[in-house]
């Protein structure tokens, strides 16, 4: 079977600090993957970065627009936080990612390094599930200026500083005021965020179906400031009302130094990133392997 | 301003078994109503068993269905529990529902008894916001025989028996295989009913715009057995595996003796309930108020 | 090394409907550790029940009383709850008990049947950790009369009726009012039962050696009743104020249809229960084990 | 009735920056509770910092070591902050503590200034029930050396650096290791600060009579990371593996910067704090209270 895609671009472990042993297993998995690719009927080529990084030569080497725009698959070859990256700088072009996965198994790099070819192989064929992942678009203004602006797949936090007391938050709903709430931050997580941070902070899972995201505090000091899930069409407003040293957070990427009266705004982006799975990938499989369930205990 | 709707039924806290001295209070509650409706011009109906456990006369008795069929608009004096009851048995007819409460405001049933008039009044005139509810349609099967079917506005609850140790459930979803539960139950709420028993469980609280349920287990013996947010329009599947005595639930109604291979299966109504709500009603009003958010403390 | 204890009991899945298989492989177990025992310089006695249904012969058989009155050391062979229940009926006695596993390892029965040999030579000779557990003392009290008297190692917990709602249940430590608590019910733990029932609904982890108890509330209406941890010297009473068919356990022996106005009072027993470990044992390592801490994910 | 306490120091709301409006309120509450006290037979102190902020004079101005080693009684005007902090510098001297509170009643400072003189009369005469609240003594140790040293009543932090992922933590308890967690932080709280921070990131109540302490993982990323209640007799070690930016708090007070290998130790300190009530305060009114139980919803 020859593959529908034809234009396939790799990337590798993406602005990653790598010790030299694992780039050069990166090298040898991204180099296995090339030539079977090749040999599939796909023409091939490698992100800048990988390529510098790896040294990997005899391909074109794109940077992430090219890529973007003139590629049908993306191959990555890392775990779920490259996988992340790269979705979320890939998002508006629409083009579809395969990730490979060189360690443990993650929630949306699912194809083990070790046999990838069998399971490749019918995917490059047109036997794939497709999973789509919305994306936050989040904005920090202040005085009425937008000063930051990002795409977030994970998650946006707003939280304290290190050594300060707790942070107060105004948080609004398409402009209706929702609470004030004290707490260490404040998590918007989107469905694919909700097995991250968010879980760690109390947040319940969220089907990546579902057009929604959930609201978590960390470690209110209300009590009863659970949880909230609300509709992903909704604009949420996060107002720092009082603490020092507040930042905030999108995917990890920080913005630090928030003042008093700033506001963060996430909204659904207009972009999804499209991800491929085998045939019979189940998200519940995953989470049932990932979070232990159905081990004898 | 006169009343866009014509035809409005009155129902008092419904099959409830309340001491005379609330019978009394109900009743003159109604009649008060009553003559404020007719005010409006508005033709007044009562529904059967309210007329009769009141002794309300004066007005024609009709029962629910006839009051589905015939009526533009519905006043529940009661609280959430009689709502929901009302509404359940009414969604298949699309008649909008408005709530008055007696006692403390509840979290569907927000117009206080004491001064209703000055907010009735515009809501009567077209001025209101509409809150629509979505309905879970449930089913129990053993042997593949459909032995039970309800609708549900809350939450279906599969559960353990009194004095037995935890059931042992297995949970799928469109088809998918989710995970075998040991717990003393688990819960699929509706928005409506997440701030019910699903939140004394430990669920996220979900904005009833939301095309979301929420699955909660109940104690689950396995600790990253979270809450897990569904889109609601893929169809859950609870079988009993083991467990004696145990029960399923449809908004507290309860059917005993479930057997081992005993199927619940849960997905949305075609239905879907309208409540009417005072123009500025927002949802996290309501949430701040019951949950006793932003009191010092 | 000759054994430091004289007179050694044998004791196996105690009370449990066990498959033809597994008696066999108990039956194997029991008689190859019997002549371990006597090897090394034990007089070996076999628990009556045990004898009657392993039909191991060759040994005298004795009663629970006479074993606590008159052997050494317990050997009990099966899981958690079998030896949970011979510590409960011996505790009076003071005699210490070890355990062996036949499967995977609990809580409390550490020894795997696998290589116990090496394990308890070095026991048998004096080298052991002693592991001492405290013991609730459970009544019930009807119109101020004692109806019901029990010992419970793990827990005493009030629940509900299965198909009515919550109950609502009355605390009073040491004669001081706590609260009023509505739940699916309520849960007082010791630190064995802290990593049992208690763990599914909420509770802490409570090192043993923790003078304490901890009151834990089973989906609770009331968001900010949390679990408490309790000096084990207090009196804790739970009085049913409403709930139908509620019952009381004690380690999962059920006292079904409690009254309204019920008291059950739970109070730290006289005695405790003697368990010994390997050298080097230590609880956090057991708790590691058995909660999956530390695997990668 | 003349007072059994013979010399009592008054404190105001300590190292404080208070408004020029409440600095006067305090002034005014301290010179009523003043002349109230010489009027039952007691001779005034004033606390130095207190009469310099607020210009008292007519009292002898005294610092907390002399109030401690000369005073029979304290008296502290101001919340549970300010009682914390002077019950922290005064326990080693065992004066007794008791809490005038301007505002809303907290956990310790349980006496409404508004009506003060008829709770304190009968105190001063004797009637009164005394609170003892365990302290922690804590120690930060980099390269074997003690580089920080310091007395906390509620809790001991340590957590991660704003704007860097979780940190991993070492813990050890009595030299045992316990686990490795990855987490924002982690909690070791003591009774009292049981209803503090430990509260909101998921411990249990821990009445003040228990000895014990809870650690509680703040977010941990292994969602059975669950606090754990440890017998206060025990040292509590936590050693930074990995995480930049990581601090050490001691009931808020700030220590930055700790470096890899970095260990915090945790044990009993050999103070207590003696605080009075009223004669028939119970820690369960205070919680029903503050937490807002048994309220209607």
């Amino acid at each position: 079977m020859t593959s529908q895609f034809r234009q396939v671009a790799l990337i590798g472990k993406y602005h990653a600090a790598v010790s030299h042993g694992a780039a050069a297993q990166t090298r040898a998995a991204l180099e296995d993957i090339g030539q079977f690719l090749a040999g599939q009927g796909c023409e091939v080529a490698i992100e800048r970065e990988t390529a510098t990084s790896t040294g990997i030569q005899g391909y074109p080497a794109l940077d992430l627009p090219a890529i973007g725009a003139g590629c049908d698959l993306v191959l990555v070859v890392g775990g779920d936080g490259t996988m992340l990256g790269v979705g979320r700088q890939l998002a508006r072009y629409g083009v579809p990612l395969i990730g490979v996965n060189q360690g443990r198994l993650g929630f949306i790099t699912d194809i083990p390094l070790d046999y990838y070819r069998r399971i490749l192989e019918p995917m490059l064929g047109g036997a794939y599930e497709e999973d789509l992942r919305s994306l936050m678009h989040a904005q920090v203004f202040r005085d009425g200026q937008c000063m930051f602006d990002a795409l977030a797949m994970n998650d946006v936090v707003v939280n304290r500083g290190a050594t300060s007391g707790m942070v107060e938050l105004r948080v609004e709903v398409d402009g209706h005021f929702v609470a004030n709430q004290r707490a260490d931050g404040l998590i918007v997580a989107s469905p694919t965020g909700s097995t991250a941070y968010s879980l760690s902070a109390g947040g319940p899972l969220v089907h990546p179906s579902t057009m929604g995201w959930v609201l978590v505090p960390i470690a209110p000091h209300t009590l009863s400031n659970r949880p909230i899930v609300l509709p992903d069409g909704c604009e949420v407003t996060i107002e720092l009302v009082s603490g020092r040293d507040a930042s905030a957070n999108f995917d990890m990427q920080s913005l630090a130094s928030l003042l008093h009266g700033d506001r963060v705004t996430v909204r659904r982006s207009e972009h999804r990133v499209r991800f491929l799975h085998p045939v019979g990938w189940t998200y519940f499989d995953t989470l049932r392997e990932k979070l232990h369930w159905n081990e004898g205990n």
